[in-house]
């Protein structure tokens, strides 16, 4: 086990200035997350503690914040609803880096590589778990209705990549099949229940949930290239582990379906080596036939058509901070 | 990976005869079940057809229908609760199943001996959410409230098991917590909505929510007899793993607590051996000491005290199973 990364690394606050108008409602929903999770077994509270290393951009409480503060109205349901979210999106990393054998996550050991497996598994259990039961305090069916169904698409989708890993022959449209589910689903809820608990009609929660799914698709896309192409040193986590499990990603499906049979049989080659190494091996590829170009304007793209959604709403500065993360999702290096 | 256990076992009926007065509701319970976890992609139907080897007693969902015919009203609100209830023990089988490397589960390979770990962990989260999904379509808050307080201490009981792993010091008291949480809040649980939902008063559905408890307890304890003494042929599961793993339960607990300091530093040494044969070596101290005899009979207590909160309910068929059933836990080969 190692310790080593554990200890005192300072707690990131809130962590983008680009959030800073919505600060004291983040720190209201982290304390709403504090008061669930708490638990008193050491054993237990020592690994809820560890969790608070996880947390780092709070892109989905913001989401929902940010949006119910664009369309005029914060409730503490939406503080509420913003602990639930971050709640079910630590209850995914906790799974994902079991199922990554991931060491590492926001520059800290991951819960796996410290207490194991079996502790990771049980840990976002009692998050999902806890996430359900805090929405079920506000008394409103209808969002345990939403995050319900947001959280089943989201494993339908964990569930459909993973069946997925191996086929080499993954299409384009599968490939946003899983994105949509795994990450554009739970950005998506975000913005839809930010709006419905201000009271905003169909027509505007419709447009801002489309909003948070083109967002959520765009996030994917970049964190996908920086899987490929990204520095371990920056990003705070273990790369390559889509390539390592035989995860397509954009870059590589357009790459696949474009190239030529000869240098599709050598990717195919490369991916299918067991030996390390297949970043190294695969990046001059996508670099030299604009494979890696390809997915990242394809994010810029979804990013442009979900900034083009906010038009339904007033200008104000929160509005302005949704259409800047537009932008932000698709150029980061972290 | 293993696909010998996995192809045309029969499915199990509802296995027990016992619960043949409530054989429709149960097949309706079984039918809400399988449209809520329907899944049009063939590599995730696959994993979700599986699981009907993984559903033998239906006690969870027995117990809220019986209480529900027993308290005089069966709505479909009930259909839907069995349901999900079962999901969730389902759910709870899958992660238990990767947490104890077990490879056969009701005569079957397990999910995770055939697809991996991965798929386990993915899946079990599935059924999660869908269970709560399910929940939340009966449009009644305080349901969701309900199933999402009893997984939490479902959750934190399992959470609290791993953290004391290992903990030869462990008391009863702590054993007793333990087991509340895994597996008495959801039998507690069962019974509660069962008699929720047909109207009871709250002085009726405390009692029959205190019979649910006691009758998961002494369920419990039965099943870690069986663990340490049961056969591997007969329960059709992995067996053994308790000790493999270093969690006590109740006969160890008990001999640990009461042996001379010599006995309690050879147990502990036994159990702290590497080497297989663990069961082997304790089984005739677990017998000469008493120690089995003890846990059994702790069952059969607790077993009788649930049976006396019966008497809340006017005498009936259903009432008689509820009955027959805090006799059937406690005396058990599979």
């Amino acid at each position: 086990m190692n310790q080593l990364l554990s200890p005192s690394v300072a707690l990131p606050k809130v962590a983008s200035d680009l959030f800073a108008p919505i600060a004291r409602d983040l720190e209201e929903a982290e304390r709403v997350l504090a008061r669930t999770l708490h638990n008193a077994r050491p054993g237990v509270s020592r690994l809820i503690e560890h969790l608070n290393h996880y947390r780092g951009k709070r892109l989905r409480p913001a989401l929902l914040l940010l949006t119910a503060h664009a369309c005029g109205k914060v409730t503490a349901a939406h503080h509420t609803l913003a602990a639930v979210v971050e709640m079910i999106h630590t209850a995914t990393l906790v799974h994902d880096d079991v199922l990554d054998s991931a060491t590492v996550r926001r520059h800290v050991s991951t819960v796996n590589a410290l207490w194991g497996n079996q502790t990771s598994i049980l840990l976002g259990d009692y998050l999902f778990t806890h996430a359900f039961h805090l929405t079920s305090t506000l008394g409103d069916a209808e969002a345990c209705r939403l995050i319900g169904e947001a959280t089943n698409r989201v494993c339908a989708g964990e569930l459909h990549q993973i069946c997925q890993r191996g086929n080499l022959e993954l299409t384009e449209q599968e490939y946003f099949d899983i994105v949509e589910g795994k990450t554009a689903e739970l950005t998506a809820c975000c913005c839809q229940l930010g709006a419905l608990c201000s009271g905003q009609p169909a027509e505007v929660v419709e447009r801002l949930t489309a909003y948070g799914r083109g967002l959520g698709i765009a996030f994917q896309i970049a964190d996908d290239l920086l899987d490929l192409v990204g520095e371990e040193r920056t990003t705070g986590k273990s790369l390559g582990t889509d390539l390592e499990q035989q995860k397509l990603t954009l870059p590589l499906v357009h790459l696949l379906e474009n190239a030529t049979p000869e240098l599709a049989r050598r990717v195919r080659q490369i991916l299918g080596n067991p030996a390390n190494h297949k970043r190294e091996a695969l990046r001059p590829i996508l670099v030299e036939t604009g494979a890696l170009a390809y997915a990242q304007h394809r994010a810029e793209e979804i990013a442009a058509e979900a900034r083009a959604e906010l038009v339904c709403l007033p200008a104000s500065p929160c509005r302005a901070i949704l259409e800047a993360l537009t932008e932000r999702v698709v150029h980061r290096s972290a």
